[in-house]
């Protein structure tokens, strides 16, 4: 782990009584990111270094600047410098193909703008549904993508992930999982899962950990995780799950349907306009998924055992 | 409460043999705020509605646009209007005093770009502590603001405010107390605690609550309660500590400072560039402050019993 995703730090411990012990304890790092489309200012970003490449295409890809791997000519991280005037890469300088500016209006930076861009919930959830490039694709009737048990599973493997979390207890994170086969056990065995009692091929197949991203901020560990697909040219995200550890803010669900990601997983509570977005563009979202149950709130026909219960 | 507070939806919930039943629950509410200066685009922000006038007195402290009350002449939300025509106060027109014009550079928006202003953290520092107008008083030698048990008191007692959270389980929370007197137990018996062994001096009076607000995002609930003493012109806010319900980022040290608070408590990690700006300010962080112990992370000396230990 580099320097800079965890610092170390010294920390006075205090109980009830005032008693006090110094010790040693690691924090999560937070440093800007400064991000540039060919030369021009766009954002700054609050994030834990690492991963820059993979956040910067997130971060363009929900903003609706880019919607492909193409799209980014290059970064250059070299003129970001430190006040002692060494590299400390917090500028990214993003050249895109100039198609990218032909299709996109000529705006300054976008970021909260678009995310909330109208005056009421639903402009923003029209803008949302207009703009993406990679809708998610409407559940299969009678055939869902995840079973309850599988995805009850999906905080602690997340959570197992977790190793800036584990050294410093302060950072957010995200995990995209990628269901195999197309949920239809009969004709795709290998999706079957393999029990002490032989092969079980009553329920979707186990989803796979394709990356896991942490962060200070909520939307950054998000905006890296989907990075990494477009980076990997892995859009559309039609067969996935993202996991995340907070909350299902409007801005985590809107990411998710810029991918075509069809279920937002969350540890925590959703808000009522995530949902609302949810709900209008067709993803399954969950929460408070912990623990032994989870609630759905839109979409629920992607939930469920892929043969009906006996 | 109000109906835009929280939402009513349905949900379905899950356990892992695909057990479902559906229910009524409430979500919490999440809708943009439009803010606008003198006729200017400032930003959006999403915020749970509510208390509205205060989040925009806090957001535009944070932003170093206004640093009193009187610098506000007027707020209006009567021009926002929903998709069917009626009023959704969605969006603020605030009219500023003219002379803030002339202190103030002529910038566009700053959300973001003030509170990471430059190429790296040194320079995101060193910006907000040029901007406030209200610089936090340096600690006094020898007599501690706060004594350890009732900081660590402060996180049940702001739990003990959060109907929004009770009701949905998805909001943050942040909230404002006030130390009386001055730490001076001796000189100031009113500001002693009375014990079931009578009037106890040895400690610094307990904190009184003044007020408390929630919302789906953490910055906004900071904003509301420090734009909530700035609009009862109580800036600044020297003793009083700021206890919110999750980290410590950078922002909110960066918002504690603009108002000359002096010490910050979360339940959750700081990071690493919030203790950075917090060792800068002469700020106290406090962190992990939940169950019996917290951590300290900067200008200890504002903890502790008034008087020395036996």
């Amino acid at each position: 782990m580099s320097a800079r995703v965890t610092v170390r730090t010294r920390v006075h411990r205090f109980d009830a009584t005032g008693e006090v012990s110094a010790r040693a304890d690691r924090l999560a790092g937070e440093e800007p990111l400064e991000i540039r489309l060919d030369g021009e200012e766009f954002t700054v970003a609050m994030r834990t270094p690492g991963h820059d490449v993979e956040l910067v295409h997130g971060l363009l890809l929900a903003e609706a600047i880019i919607t492909r791997r193409a799209d980014v000519r290059e970064i250059d991280f070299a003129s970001g410098l430190g006040p002692d005037g060494s590299r400390n890469y917090n500028v990214a300088r993003v050249r895109l193909d100039p198609g990218v500016h032909e299709r996109r209006p000529p705006t300054r930076r976008q970021v909260y703008t678009s995310s909330a861009c109208g005056i009421c919930g639903t402009a923003s959830i029209e803008a949302v549904e207009k703009q993406s490039a990679h809708p998610v694709e409407p559940p299969a009737p009678g055939r869902p993508l995840i079973d309850p048990a599988a995805l009850l599973r999906l905080p602690e493997r997340l959570g197992a992930e977790q190793s800036v979390f584990d050294a410093t207890g302060g950072v957010h994170a995200a995990a995209l999982f990628r269901v195999p086969g197309d949920g239809r056990p009969a004709e795709d065995p290998a999706a079957g899962r393999t029990t002490a009692a032989g092969t079980c091929p009553a329920g979707p197949a186990e989803p796979e950990l394709l990356v896991v991203r942490e962060d200070v901020g909520r939307h950054n560990a998000v905006d890296k995780v989907i990075g990494w697909a477009l980076a990997a040219d892995l859009l559309p995200l039609h067969r996935t799950i993202l996991q995340v550890s907070g909350r299902a803010s409007f801005e985590l669900v809107q990411k998710a349907a810029m991918a075509g990601i069809p279920v937002l997983s969350a540890v925590s509570a959703p808000s009522a306009l995530a949902v609302d977005l949810a709900r209008d563009t067709g993803l399954t979202v969950v929460g408070f998924n912990r623990g032994r149950t989870f609630n759905a709130y839109s979409c629920t026909e992607r939930i469920g055992p892929a043969a009906p219960p006996r």
